[in-house]
């Protein structure tokens, strides 16, 4: 029989907290009868969101396409997404039953380029689109393109979303790890990544690639036009492919602040040496699709020879749900002015967009008054990643102790943190360790996402929870 | 810039001929407006295949549950239907739209372990099956949790489906091939067996586990009881993990001939050693939903730490697609005699899978009827693997080739046959050497999948296309 200690030692070491110790005893707590606030993940439907009306009903159409012959139809669907539906099976006539290309369908692929040249004013080439299972697995694929052996590293921030720092454990990379800028609304920094780049070849790394994760996760961050091409300079004179994880692009709350593409930025300083894979997602946005597992990457600056590898990566697995890439479609090509379903749509994509906005806002003010507490208030994404303090116990030093022992100790204490708000409030979030942070702090990541009238009574029940956890500390520490 | 130099030299070297070089150019082909028959892969649906009715009204319902609550549904949808999909939405309220627990959503997986228990007549555990975007994945799972190093190596059958060599070679582990008995229906053969695990071994080979497609994934053989039992005892004694392929469980055509499982004969046996992986998929059988990318696996004799890891490895992707565990779910819970749905389900199932049988029947007895062409009249799965010959140059002696050689020669050959092939009639067929064959053999991969009114001229264009290579070829050499 297999046992724990011959499996696979890669897949032992992948950490992936959003769904870790913490969730699985919040699901053991739920099934026990206790109401649970699930703050972990970025999954709005879960969390009473609604989907937009006008991708279900144009999917419902093309799972049953029969009921687009029933008379009883036009009194049900809007004129315009019955056409919609019939355009997709007419250049799909194989519907949603069967394998598609491995690269996904093509004309939706052509869609997607035509978003992508609207979004951004630049051209976009229909056959370096690939659809994909949602985000994780583009990163997935492109990073099985990328590692050549077990040297080879990616640049992943602190904090990062433990999608790449699992899949590199699980893939055998090196994680080369740069800190996002706390004090600079966690911008990335030029000076700290060419110090860990450089530390990490003087370790003998050979770093092939940079992930940055725009507008950001865990932190909320939407880089400045500045930062972004900053970061592409910084690519191009270490000759790594560029990994700009863009599922958040949509969600942008801050006044004044504007979503920026890599590809944009790219295309206007003509760069035409660095590779570049832009990654979307249907799970995010104002669709929050998740349970879809829609998405897509772009890739820029490729040689076909190695495109043709990534396709045949895809075609192992045949093709992604068809479902998924229908979703995916309609991100991009959205009712317009004029049709039936305009009116609805833009109404429910601005409620959706209004209600984060404001929950945002709320969450981030509300959890900064807290005494030991402080966070951005997000300028997008959907999350807050939310700073603590804790008291030590006397003679604990976190500046005398090696950086793993520092690193454990962190994680003890935020985890137990967590755990404990868990256990007296319901409030399920992630411990700051499941993502990374700076030395000397602790943080939690929650989202923003459950429902607007709970959000004020989230915030005191943290607040509560918070102002005792550290009295109980510190008079145990006294 | 990346370039074909420093990426993956495992995904160079993978191979996945089912969408090699001549699907691409049937495509080339098509674009030009040949009309290419899709003989390559299993995708019923793209053969004009129609899915069952039940399976798409239930998902209409879901995607779109406000049709749930308008008069004119209950015109258009049976009342069993409307009830299960309440009842689906029940159990799962977030919907299509939410990610699910990794391993899949609870209710559906009870489901599973039900239909297996219904099945073979043996308990089954919700809690150690896992949902999966199609049966590939769940293999790729298994083998990412399998395989510790780059020494350990896990048997496939010759010919097999290149899933199985594709994914080896990606994730770094050895192939140990083994062949199929193409004398003894393609069973199963201790010897062979034995003297491909020992051969493994002395050269310093580490076997970990043996892949079974049963029935068969190109031969459409069906394996015995018997031949089940003596593989289990096979991987007793090598203390091997075992990856039963069951994906075409429903496809059996040939009278007398029954699926058993691998779950079954290892319960009568009272096998309690020997972990085993089962594989099924909603791409197959009469449901044909390949393009929903459902399916699950189940484990039995795995230690829980074990198990664990497995769930944490599909947390990393998050869950699979809803659309696809639905699909899984109604294939498990069908229309029970009494429900308004049943006897259309019934029509439907029965028509397609004595479509197939029919279609089997033909295209083995048609194709055996040739000249220098023999096979297996399928006894089950959707393929025919047929064995041609064809002359050798005057002086070419595979017996006296290194290994090496002979694999290149008879891959060339066997190419270029398929190739010809497609160009002359538009027939997309697979060559052997994709999925393996044994030494000093040619053969093809074809579906029993175009509609019935076509396949006896599709089995006499391949014979006018035979006799005439093989009558150039003859003067090319004499």
């Amino acid at each position: 029989m297999i046992n724990y200690k011959n499996i696979n030692p890669r897949l032992i070491e992948a950490q992936y907290a959003v769904r870790g110790k913490i969730v699985l005893r919040a699901q053991e707590l739920e099934e026990k009868g206790k109401k649970i606030i699930y703050c972990n993940i970025g999954n709005p439907q879960a969390l009473k969101q609604k989907p937009l009306t006008y991708i279900r009903q144009v999917l419902s159409l093309l799972e049953y396409p029969e009921l687009m012959n029933k008379p009883e139809t036009e009194k049900i669907f809007p004129k315009d997404l019955i056409k919609k539906a019939k355009y997709i099976l007419e250049k799909n006539p194989t519907g949603t039953g069967a394998y598609t290309q491995s690269a996904g369908i093509s004309f939706i692929r052509q869609a997607i380029a035509d978003f992508i040249q609207k979004r951004d004013g630049i051209p976009a080439d229909k056959d370096k689109i690939i659809l994909t299972d949602g985000a994780s697995k583009g990163v997935q694929s492109v990073l099985t393109l990328l590692l050549n052996n077990e040297n080879d590293g990616v640049m992943i921030p602190i904090p990062q979303y433990p999608l790449y720092s699992a899949t590199l454990s699980l893939y055998g990379g090196k994680q080369i790890g740069y800190y996002l800028d706390e004090e600079n609304s966690w911008q990335l920094n030029e000076k700290s990544l060419i110090e860990s780049i450089e530390k990490a070849k003087k370790e003998g790394i050979n770093p092939v690639a940079i992930a940055v994760i725009n507008p950001g996760n865990p932190t909320g961050a939407v880089l400045s036009y500045d930062n972004i091409k900053m970061i592409i300079n910084f690519a191009k004179k270490y000759n790594l492919s560029l990994l700009a994880d863009e599922v958040y692009q949509e969600n942008v709350y801050l006044k004044g602040i504007k979503f920026n593409s890599f590809a944009k930025a790219m295309n206007e300083m003509e760069e035409k040496d660095t590779s570049l894979f832009s990654f979307h997602s249907v799970s995010k946005g104002y669709l929050g699709e998740c349970g879809h597992r829609g998405g897509y990457f772009e890739a820029r600056n490729i040689p076909d020879d190695v495109f043709e590898q990534i396709i045949k990566l895809q075609s192992i697995g045949l093709c992604s749900n068809v479902d998924g890439q229908i979703v995916t479609y309609l991100m991009v090509a959205q009712p317009q002015p004029g049709d039936e379903s305009y009116d609805l749509f833009i109404k429910e994509k601005d409620g959706i967009l209004n209600e984060l906005k404001a929950k945002s806002t709320i969450l981030g003010t509300e959890l900064n008054k807290i005494e030991g507490m402080s966070t951005e208030v997000p300028q997008g994404a959907m999350y807050a990643y939310v700073k603590f303090e804790l008291p030590h116990k006397k003679g604990v030093d976190t500046n005398t102790m090696s950086e793993e022992e520092r690193l454990k100790y962190e994680a003890k204490r935020d985890s137990e943190y967590c755990m404990a708000l868990l256990e007296e409030t319901g409030i399920c979030v992630v411990p700051g360790s499941g993502f990374g942070q700076m030395p000397g702090t602790l943080h939690f990541r929650t989202t923003i996402l459950p429902p607007r009238n709970e959000i004020e009574a989230l915030a005191r029940l943290i607040k509560d929870f918070h102002l005792n956890y550290v009295k109980i500390l510190k008079e145990k520490y006294s």
